[in-house]
């Protein structure tokens, strides 16, 4: 682990495959995130904001070994359509580094109760962020690549989508 | 620099006080992108998203030592109003990470221009991922906390906002 970590995220998931690919398809879901002791702090106002982005140390995203630059998606497994890897989301990347747009429930303490989960139990946070509307929504309905041609069921895992 | 940096962004900015707080309150202006040779391929299919969320390792951020777990963000300077680091946008973080959203304008090679700028040249980058409407927008009118009592000027710097 080359950064520091700020707490844990705890969820029901210990298996990759029946994880949902993304928080946003998976709003039903809650988890919580447990600050460490000496970062609690740093949670002052984040109760005013209804959304958060998780930046989280995929500590288990996948093979070892460099990442390849170009993947096949798991949305796009059964076209085995390979995809740059800066024009996926998925977990294995140069930095393992995930996004999560997290709806926040409750801040108590260290613990942050929040809705939307896409991360194994005990994944490592690395940075906290609160969303911010007018800095995080584009203006429009933007172009989204290849994503615009995918059905995404809502929940739906790797495990869904095997080949 | 803890992590492999996937390339540098290419901007007018060469000083913290007068780089604009975030991209997206300075859409009007242009930066670069200079992936490196041995990534480039993981560009793949960027160029059919309208924007993507640049994690830049933000080297220049401030003073040297830990960040304080509270701080007095730029947008609250006049009014001395310290706010923990995980409810505000700054820079000074315990792991620098930024995350700008920029407008993808072109995809030439390894090189990625863009709208939307807030970071210093020569800024590490650390990760790129295409910004999707279904993952990364949430429902409604989300509360942000101590941001929705801010004006925020177009294009506006920490050297505006000085105290």
């Amino acid at each position: 682990m080359p950064l520091p970590v700020i707490g844990v995220v705890r969820t029901s998931h210990r298996d990759r495959a029946s994880t949902p690919v993304q928080s946003s398809v998976n709003r039903a879901e809650h988890g919580t995130l447990e600050i460490a002791p000496e970062y609690q702090d740093g949670l002052d106002g984040l109760a005013g904001f209804d959304y958060a982005w998780l930046l989280a140390w995929l500590d288990r995203s996948g093979e070892t070994g460099p990442a390849p630059l170009r993947q096949v998606p798991f949305l796009l497994r059964r076209r085995r359509r390979e995809i740059g890897i800066f024009a996926t989301r998925g977990p294995r990347r140069v930095n393992p580094i995930g996004l999560s747009l997290i709806q926040i429930l409750a801040v108590t303490g260290g613990t942050v109760s929040f809705a939307g989960v896409d991360l194994l139990d005990q994944t490592p946070v690395i940075d906290l962020k609160p969303y911010v509307t007018r800095f995080d929504r584009p203006p429009g309905q933007p172009r989204c690549g290849w994503l615009d041609a995918v059905d995404i069921p809502e929940g739906i895992t790797p495990r869904d989508l095997a080949p």
